[in-house]
């Protein structure tokens, strides 16, 4: 996706340890045409897979899940993070081990408005070891609606979670997947560029 | 703003405790079509504002700000909820008390994004007692920039934030007011019906 590819090779500021940092478009400054842009593509990417809801994580999940919703003509679920649940009666929960923080986080979604008849795409806006995106399947698989596929804003192709949730049999498509960021350089995969 | 005036009456829940529950399509269900109205209503209300950038707090207050964002042609960013703060080098930071749960948290933003060249609007998805608006505020008032306006998507107008945000001088633009959520009813002010 030619648009996302230029704002990540203009604007992502690569740190110690394969951090790629897009807090100037993504993660907390937020380009809302950049976003409408994804949904689109979201959108023609899953138009036939009959999508009902779309499903992502809190916080940096939510604007291009809402772009990809309006695109759709669907509804958008964000699952919310929670360290400790208080209010477990109405909720689906799944456990999410942050490799990066080395602890793990419980993502939970009420029981009212994902159910059997659906077809959930689950978004999110960065895939490096697949454990959020994992954690987001495992709740759609509780709620019994149908995983149409994952829609991922940025992959770090050379981490695992890519590999993981294919061998799952889910469907990924990733908009941009970054192949190195050795000598802190992006190095973006030419072959997903449309 | 007649279309969310309707989904208030139909989708809102009034709990105990004079509490609103919109999780059905502004806070945790979210209803892409109905952001996109509330984006355009803020947009129509702050055009002659000169605004640069629009700042909100996650997670609530993201899709409507990204589709707020998206009308006026300006970058969004989101204020980040820490309990404590590991990272303040490059951060503002500001205290917002929460009535509901009795405890302080630390919201911050990136020093990168907002300067004293901007016009800032700030969003939140509710106002109450007017602490996350105040948070907002302060960190806008941190970067040296100019404070447009407060857009607010559901005012309680019950509570004390919308008349203790105006008497600092603020300007405050409630999409919905809740006169009363007495008797388990939403009863909504009349005037602001458009």
């Amino acid at each position: 996706m030619d648009i996302l590819h230029k704002k990540i090779l203009e604007h992502g500021h690569v740190l110690p340890g394969n951090v790629l940092k897009v807090d100037s478009f993504l993660n907390h400054q937020i380009d809302p045409e950049l976003m409408l842009a994804i949904g689109k593509e979201f959108a023609t990417r899953f138009k036939d897979a009959g999508i009902t809801k779309v499903l992502t994580l809190e916080s940096s999940g939510i604007a291009p899940s809402v772009m990809a919703g309006l695109e759709l003509g669907v509804p958008v679920v964000f699952a919310r993070k929670r360290k400790s649940l208080t209010l477990v009666d109405n909720l689906y929960t799944a456990t999410v081990y942050s490799y990066t923080k080395q602890t793990s986080n419980d993502i939970s979604i009420s029981k009212d408005y994902i159910g059997d008849n659906d077809v959930v795409l689950v978004i999110d806006d960065f895939l490096a070891n697949g454990q959020a995106a994992l954690g987001l399947a495992t709740l759609t698989e509780q709620t019994g609606a149908t995983l149409a596929g994952i829609g991922i804003v940025i992959e770090k192709g050379f981490q695992s979670g890519g590999q993981l949730l294919k061998e799952k049999g889910y469907r990924v498509e990733s908009l941009a997947v970054i192949d190195s960021l050795e000598n802190e350089t992006v190095t973006l995969r030419t072959e997903e560029v449309k």
